[in-house]
């Protein structure tokens, strides 16, 4: 059984703590935050603390931080044999070097407070500074869930960004669904069944293949009655999207 | 029991021919379309005819073509009684105006040939030119799903256009997820647990709550780096939706 101190109370903290409740061989003795009003819901199940010199000795350091903490929190930190770890999909491997061993446990999903995740499913993308440190965190890894990549932090780097592309901005475009449906008095609900099957679709039909709409058909017709309706962010977002289905696919056809 | 004869045998035509092979009170007597070869699919199971003299009376004429095709069938078609409806999103009511009963009935969803879709689930948008013609939409349109809505020429055209938003572009930013992790060569299957998180997490949440990654944030640093990455329409993409979340989140918080 391995002992886990974990830093940080967000979103991906509190899912990786309720995670790891649940792991087999791993257990959380710790969680520490720099505000101690955040600790307020671990502190009838764990030892907690706001205080670096308070953090206890434990197998496995893990950051689950905002990124420009990760960077600072491992100059502040004691190396006394833990591995250190941080969650991001953003920040390199090298921003943990104060620590001898250190890798990177980066879960590729989106978290939200209330909304309950099967972390079993959750893809994990796992790095570390050499063979030894890299058992440690597959290990962890491997106790979470089902799924787990090893990836360089190049490759977390634009699988980070792809990951925009697809979860945040895709909500956004989501969000200017509702928008329109607002201002026109339609309810939203009427657009889930079309969501849903848009994200599912691409389970058997790669993306570049499940394309349709006005601008893979090249509907002129249809495109510009859309531009005429539309002003202001809206209208750049359609104009850029629409030229980026066509020279894509006018590129590949 | 009412007669259909269905126009066109694209992907509308084709989920539409299946889901009323099924229905109770409706039955499709024939199939037309311009072009002999695209009936073939067609010939063991119904009466077909690639000519507008051949077209047969019915009850219901339904136009499940391209947008341009709408009002030129409607023009050349004989008008012996039966109802002319269309299917589309973005095409006015008044294109079926040569005809004295008329409608509209507009699957929401999108339809992909070999993706077999459970059309008691799709919304379906109606309209009709007065209340006779919209109690046989709307017995049609029951027959076929359990989720009818009664939209006017104008709701329907900027519920078609937030379904390019929700769909097309989204179907979009899922290609470039897709060639990003190709030109790094990384699977794609790492971010469908995230595409599906992402979809599903709006049946319950509102998606502008369910907004979150560096735009969100405001978190620079991130998003620099990102730009840093990029070139071309995808940088374009990623700036505008960056810079239109920003807009969206900041002015109403």
């Amino acid at each position: 059984m391995k002992s886990i101190v974990l830093f940080g109370t967000g979103n991906v903290a509190t899912h990786l703590f309720n995670a790891l409740f649940e792991a087999q061989n791993h257990k959380i003795i710790q969680v520490y935050n720099h505000q101690p009003g955040s600790l307020a819901i671990f502190q009838n199940k764990i030892s907690t603390t706001s205080k670096l010199d308070d953090v206890v000795e434990a197998d496995i350091y893990l950051l689950a931080l905002k990124d420009e903490a990760i960077p600072e929190i491992a100059l502040k930190l004691k190396d006394k044999g833990a591995i250190l770890l941080h969650t991001s999909g953003a920040t390199s491997l090298s921003a943990l070097e104060p620590f001898e061993s250190r890798g990177v446990l980066y879960p590729l999903q989106t978290f939200s407070r209330n909304k309950p995740v099967n972390f079993n499913h959750v893809p994990i993308c796992i790095e570390a500074n050499n063979s030894q440190s890299l058992e440690i965190v597959e290990t962890l890894a491997e106790d979470l869930s089902e799924k787990v990549y090893h990836l360089s932090s190049h490759q977390r780097k634009w699988m980070h960004l792809a990951a925009v592309f697809v979860c945040n901005f895709v909500n956004h475009l989501y969000t200017e669904g509702e928008e329109i449906c607002k201002e026109n008095n339609l309810p939203f609900e009427i657009l889930q069944p079309l969501i849903a099957e848009t994200a599912s679709k691409i389970e058997n039909l790669k993306p570049f293949e499940a394309q349709t709409g006005p601008a893979r058909r090249a509907d002129t017709g249809v495109i510009n009655s859309h531009l005429n309706l539309l002003q202001g962010d809206r209208k750049k977002i359609y104009e850029i999207l629409t030229s980026s289905i066509q020279n894509l696919h006018g590129k590949k056809l």
